[in-house]
């Protein structure tokens, strides 16, 4: 039936996780293309309603809006969230202080759901992580990231924010390893190691469009929510 | 300060359990040990407070029993348990109907503690499955176990308790796979698997003392915790 | 400088690897592609020079053949190499006695390879089980193969032959496991276990791709190569 | 039949490795104990032929030498192989140039194997990470180890000499990382990376007597071999 499924409405469908977007709604029969705004309108994204970000106001009706664009779009895309009194999932990164402001504003009235890292598996490793930390304190702990040759930052964003559960269950930070090899899309592994016995809690990434898959798991389950600042871990129930 | 101590008293001292729960106990300096008890008393144990299993009665003061035995001592130890008003921590397996009903209603005057495995590592490893099971419903998921050539039944006992944890967590158990290589201790993998990430979650046991560690970790834990029945996992502050 | 590039004639282009072989030599500096033949020609393969099968005689001139296609085809393309004196690597599955008794002909005249499985991952990988399993042959050995849900034979072609190369070596064949789960593309472990230590020899293969990326370096090399049959193993310097 | 036995004197008998010999020797049927000498004679070494290091020349008669002891005693035992022409295994470290000069020469007369690491498994890694980075020397490649939180130096001296395997094979030395966590006793993965795929050879020991285990291993293969200078792969049949 039509009416079951959410409509999505794809902010920055241009860009890498804009396409992905795209590809992963058309292939999801419970999820339905609203519209897919671009910048410019003039991008060649195939048989789907498009619309110019400059033409926004236009846009026909959604049940969400899910924004992988640019700061200099955002507050427009907020705007028509609170105007149509929709929720908006964002993965949107360099926001000004005066952005994230506003954004807790909106929450206040809709249902917000900002991430810097949209997979469920990294999302439930984080949790796992914290809980482990704090249940054997004691224990020495290691994190060992592995990414491609590209990839320039060490430690990896994930493999701090890993050690940020670390650190909030056991008030210590864990050490790092980093490994740059092949085209490895993303590993973490978290040791926690003690006299005669060891967990290693791994997360593999082999696929970048896990980011988009998880962006719309958050945006069917935001659908149906009451007003609030949410995050990843909100959408699969922990905690 | 020797009052800061607390005193254990150690039920099935003889066999390989009790055996690895005195020298634990030696080394550890915020633990005394108060008596080792015997069936016979006849047994090589060194320059220990040695008591026959006949002569329970007479046992010093303790804090806490810690209780690797048989069924047939069972009994007695947790009558003196309730006698001197003291927590028990048992792995003791085999009991009878009537024996485990015993420990429930002893619950209501001791704090209790019966686990069939005292490994930290796999009561955390459990709490993480159940977590992670009912937060990814839709992954498949695999458990691996390995071991060493002789143990004969498989999936093993632990296997079995983690697919538990999984069903829990998502209403549908794992596929199982068991190695038999080399003397190894004791290994677990629990994968869950979906498009494009995985996440797995993995103990490794190198030593067979470390069953006996955990169940010192809750004999400390227990000696200042309020009558109830106990799991491992009341004792790592899990839930 | 053109003329030293590899000039290669890809036979099956309109296929999964014949697709990626051609998107591969786009990106290739040292090779170039001198025909894409499919079966009819009415494949649209973009821009490039392409040759429905009933013209392979008007092929023009080329270095090397690479051949993913059918068996129906197969005596076409061998003879085209016969009569221009250049060499063949093969991945065509599901040739007949008499195809395979006229490729081993073959090898008398001019360089030919071929092989079931083109990755230079698990070509090395199968080289050093065997080399392993002949130095340890008292050890435990269990291969444990995870590939995505659809696939349906378990244990896997690839950990099957290597289970040949561990009984190559140590005169007696693993054990095997096989999970299935999410969408692994292919991943084998084999490992050799005695007391006290243990070896694990890990291929994981993440993209397709690494198929067609070993034909072209067979390709690469066996452009150079005299008369013979080859395997995978030879255009890696193994033995 | 007693006469099939090989006979060992194990020099440097009461040091931790001394002790694991005399305790696998007593286990094993192939093997019998000739004498166990210690620097001074008056260790508790059991129910044993025990001979003072002052007394070597005493020694009953052995078919083969095994050798963990200091310098200083080196000399004496190297006489004693070369008066009773009997092949020598050794693990002593720290020999002085003229010390290693003399064992070259030995090695004309006497079958002599020395080596820094008596691991089987070890030794096969090494073998199998030449071969591999020799075949694939285009592909990252790093090495990563893990040991008890006791140990100082890192990388191991392991993981250098494996990294020693990997640019004999590829002409360039691989990254490190080292992680010191719980009571590991060693583990080494040497990782080989392209693109979308990817091999991982591990080494994982559990108990330190498998040194013990590797040099009795080579004690019952020198024994029936022609005078040279081995080392532990030949024990193994490799190359």
């Amino acid at each position: 039936m039509e009416s079951t499924r959410t409509r999505v409405l794809v902010h920055g469908a241009s860009g890498r996780m804009g396409r992905a977007l795209l590809r992963l709604i058309a292939a999801d029969a419970s999820l339905e293309l609203a519209a897919a705004v671009t910048g410019s309108g003039a991008h060649d994204l195939g048989d789907v309603v498009q619309l110019p970000a400059s033409r926004l106001e236009d846009a026909p009706d959604f049940d969400v809006v899910v924004d992988f664009s640019l700061p200099a779009g955002f507050d427009a895309v907020l705007a028509l969230c609170r105007q149509r009194g929709r929720p908006l999932v964002s993965g949107t990164t360099g926001l000004s202080d005066a952005q994230r402001e506003a954004l807790d504003r909106a929450g206040h009235e809709l249902p917000i759901l900002w991430s810097a890292n949209f997979s469920l598996g990294v999302t439930v490793l984080a949790e796992l992580v914290r809980r482990a930390a704090a249940a054997l304190p004691g224990w020495d702990c290691d994190i060992v990231e592995s990414h491609h040759v590209n990839k320039r930052d060490a430690p990896s964003g994930t493999a701090l924010m890993l050690g940020e559960s670390v650190e909030a269950g056991r008030g210590r930070p864990p050490a790092y390893a980093s490994l740059r090899a092949g085209d490895i899309v993303g590993e973490h592994l978290v040791q926690l190691a003690s006299a005669g016995e060891r967990l290693e809690l791994v997360h593999r990434a082999t696929d970048r469009e896990i980011f988009a898959r998880g962006a719309l798991h958050a945006a069917r389950w935001i659908a149906g929510e009451t007003p609030g600042r949410y995050a990843m871990k909100d959408c699969l129930g922990l905690d």
